[in-house]
């Protein structure tokens, strides 16, 4: 049963290495920092907090599926896949709660092909370029997303 | 073995959700409906039609690749791999039979990305926008390739 | 005084040609082939096709227009005029019945020029690449389409 | 013999069903309707308005030709050959009086192959967007060019 | 307050120069010639016709929101501005009433980047390329307009 | 004197509509609602929020200008600037602290023209689609890069 | 029955004005005097020259089929069509004998619209740029090609 | 009245922080220093400097009508103006000294969009990349311009 | 623990059907023809050669990952990956190794599509062209990139 | 002293090869029989042909330079110098004869790098795609426009 | 040796056509005028001037490649090769001293192909479109950049 | 006569600077040094190695063409030459031996101009980025693709 205080939060390909992968541009910590944090900020607002990273695009799809019924929000950090899975963006749209686009790096000031997002069309707002605090402001924009609702 | 009257039938990314996303676009029937109807057509001309749906571009590379010396023909619904998916293509290149696009919609009446196809050039026919009776017009469709042949 | 079981069927310029020119692309009938078995399998379905080629834009524009109020649905081989003919494009969204866009060939895996259709954003479904099995393919979804409306 | 008072004003392919395609766009008066307005605004200024529809890109031509030493000065809505013909802005550059170019709707707030003129070239003045009361005001312009003239 | 009966005329940056600048493309009168005529041709048509001039974008836009309310319609011609300012587009876009876009001379027969209007896609119609005589066509353009409203 | 806790909110062209333009993309909250809100936030976060409108590009660029050594950060919201405005990148390109950009809507699922940004590559980060509530997370935002620095 | 000594000479739309025409660069002779001329160097070398000018796409295409199994070689001068028509290239596709392209301007030196040509790719040679003597050129070169096949 | 030996020179936006934007390209100095430098070169040859900033594209478009039939020669940085304001494109035209455009960097090395300019079109000469002395050279250009007048 | 002699080579979709697709262009040799050749020689140079095939880009992003602090350097020939999957790149450029990109045809002498590699921006060096010689090849470049590190 | 009667036939790189590559391109004959017929043909028109073949842009236009006053005319095959070598359209811009620009082949029937040609809009007139016979129709052409000057 | 006063003029193919070829454009002063007046300007400022023209890129190369280590700056008039030759721009780049980029007319007021430099990355500062003083500006550009070095 | 073992090392403009410029990118061995290793690699093979450098594009067009009947193999790094020489292309095309393109630095991931290589499409096989190792795998490959012949 979809529970109006559940947020599913997804992360592509590579963020698993957050911390270790070039950390001028994402920053020393872990995935699992930052989670942690997002955790404790959702639980400020009353929300439940779901973590998944996968490398497989199949899989993310997969858990966008099973997220309808179940999350009453998404936000998702597509990594790599932000600028070519049609598959992901047929699939959020096929999510009924609002989509959260989260970045930590800006891609408008990094290479030209990372200017394009294939989530940005279906996504509800869009969050990027605040490196470590963007987890915080996700939720805190997810927060007013469903107290709108 | 290889048999003469079997066909595989391959359903690509969010086609589960078919029924339940976009039905002003996709029609209200469930992907199984449209499937029971194309098995009910094949078998009046005593094709045998296996069916496989999956989100993740590797399942269906394997799958086709599995289709090599086991089934005549393929008829595929790549959905929004249709556009991007390389892989799907090398994959379709390499069996021997006819393969039939098949699309439910009129990819050309909606978003420009999905104008173009990376599966079309390697499709010996495209059967598109007729949305509940493609599946049995693409069946029809391999009736005659295989009598063809 | 409209029929509901008339269809049109429109040749564009050089299918009189067909059997003649390029048969390794287009096979070795003739268009008078073509026409009477589809003539025959819409026969079956219990549709009259009346047929006209035309080898002049104004001439397929002006047979667009006598198809309102006569006509159940048309199938359309723009043949060359399928890639720049806003004029036919208009005259297919001025009619009321379904459109399906036929080609011999598949468009896509020949020059690019021919991957651009004028004719599919106002066309209902298209059918293409099936050589001589494409006219009997054409007038099943119109079959199709006529039965659902 | 050509009369300073006389004006051909020339409509291309489909204008024939205006008040019964798209009135959503187009309005709801008939071509003739339209026709008619025109030929008595003109009167007021004394000239002499012919008009010919054709959906034959030849024919147009042909009367652009004829109306060389004829008519004083050229109206058309030339309608899909607007985006494409050049034969048709040939003709009219060997057509010594002034030329205006007319659109009922404003093509630039519509799909973009509409926002492509080969006609403006060669016009000495456009007129779009204004419906019903288009024809009212080219042949206001008209007018006005042959006085300067 | 609203008058039905007023209309707002704004010319855009170096409008000021007409009469001066490049007479052999936009003829020897002065903006003030142009606009006493306009005036005049308003009032037969009992219009009240507001004119202001700007170098600066700002300005102009500031004037559109000011005429909301107060003018029935908006003759503009942006001259430079036509081709850059996304601002004044959606300051026109804001505008209740109906707007004519006027060029006097015809930006499609001169460089390429006079070729885009951004105005076009939020005008109700266009008057361009008729020099001297375009203010009076904008001005019978617009009484039209508001016969119709 | 700079002040660590005095922030800039600096609003584009046509921002002083708010509330009474297109409010079914941009809400019926008028500016200076926002604005009241976001000064709000700021102050549970101990930060003075100065606000400037402005229609004119070259205020824009002056008050950035003079937020050099009197503010510690901005945020803006372009408007039809952020797409056009290397004037303001420049200005902005030369403030020492960080950036925001603000956009009430999510411009990639608008028209083409508002995907590009020339703010976005001197910008720290990024807010866009969360209508009324954008104001309160760029605040946040703020925030949270004010207790980096 | 087919001669191999007769050659079918096309003239498309806007030709029969040569010599009225912008002199300047098609030159003041008119398409009879360059129609005499080229026949008269036909006879010299033992050809028959047959003409045909069309201000209709159709005709041309029409005049192409006819010419198969009639005559040994095509010169055709397209115009307005070499631009845009793909009719007409299917149509010199299919005919069996040689192919010359010919243009009294170099449309090179010319507007850009005029350097693509649909017809190149299917004619066998191509003369352009020598305006009087063009015609004489391409039957010189269809004597060459005659004797060589 | 008009001084055949007055000059005025023209600084776009942003460069009032010439000296503390950017040093590693721009440089040190101040636009006061470049300007007095300038002023005293223009003095060596007998000629009168007069310098205007500013942020606004409006009052760079007056500054340049001013300068009719006051100024003999115009040296501009149009800074970030140089690639999009068509506006100070015309107004340049419409003056009728020579022109020299002016860069302290040499944009060619810098972003892709700082290698289009909208002035080099109508600019006698163009003087770039010479930082600091790019002010004296500008002068010596605009002397030997006026010497050959 | 990392060996300095261990090198992960890694192969992408479709490449276990070698052998058997399209043997003119990549050969008559198997997968496992090709790799018992290259550790073959790898052995000479002291060298460790593990591979993995995976028509999955996510198993080839886990096992890229995987190789970090486990093996030298990396072989990989992405097939069909190479040309859209920024995932790869991604998790190649977080490899702290050398890179050696392989491909058996040469992509730039075959489709268009080809040409562009997303991995080449990551590679250290890249063999393509030599067929069957190909594996042989990079394992030789790997060794000399070994013994410079 | 220029000879009324003297014309420079010039060839391109690797033009020396024909005879030996691509024989079912360029034709079995060698440059040499190519230029004996040539001279042959010239001198029917009392014309005195010179030949130069080099593989070294410069010896090109040093010997195009050379011609200015020596001979009457240029015959030109540029060959792989024809798409991009400005230098040789800057020097035959700078012949005051006719320039002929010849090509053995159809370059339009090739690939597309060989469809732009920077010769052409220098050149008077063109002659491609007639193989061995283009020789002696460039020189009938020159022929004919010595005539004619 | 190296002089810190020697510095290398460099013409690029046709420049010794000056005076001769298109005086509209060019002027009417041959090189050696134009080197002659450089030549006696650089002897104010104690400067060698050594001149090297050639119509081929090779001896350019060669002669950029002779000036390290021997001259203190180029000043180079690349021509009709500043559009296309990247070996130039990789010999300038290797070059040691400042680069100046000389053209005597202003090649963003001419076609559109001569808008693009391939000098001008490399170079230190340009000089274009004052004619015949382009050469004085040059030397003096020079003299300033080696007093700075 | 040509020699099986005899093999044509190639090298283009600005390769004699190795080891001086930007050694960064290129590394600082001379080209001398990296012959001389090629030489000795090739011995070891029993391939005699004749080495040739030119900054003349004609001189290696030259080179390439006395290759023919003398050499079994070429190995060329065009350097510059690469992205835009079709002489050399088309020079290579008619050698009948295989061809092994040669870069030291990875092109892809430098200049996007330097992404382009009109030599790819004629090579059997390439090798890039492997700085001073290329020589030696470029030697390799050569002897690879003799023994297959």
């Amino acid at each position: 049963m979809m529970s109006r205080r559940s947020v599913l939060l997804l992360s592509g390909p590579n963020l698993d290495l957050l911390g270790t992968r070039e950390p001028a541009i994402y920053g020393r910590e872990t995935l699992d920092d930052h989670v942690q944090r997002a955790v404790a900020v959702a639980a400020k607002h009353d929300l439940d907090l779901a973590h998944h990273q996968s490398n497989h695009e199949g899989d993310l799809v997969d858990a966008i599926h099973a997220a309808r019924g179940t999350h009453a929000a998404i936000v998702i950090n597509a990594a790599a896949f932000t600028h070519s899975s049609w598959a992901i963006q047929d699939a959020l749209a096929a999510f009924e709660g609002p989509v959260v686009e989260l970045h930590l790096s800006n891609p408008d000031s990094r290479e030209s092909w990372r200017h394009t997002s294939v989530v940005s069309p279906v996504a509800t707002g869009i969050i990027s370029g605040f490196k470590g605090d963007g987890y915080r402001l996700a939720v805190e924009a997810v927060a007013g997303l469903l107290e709108d609702a």
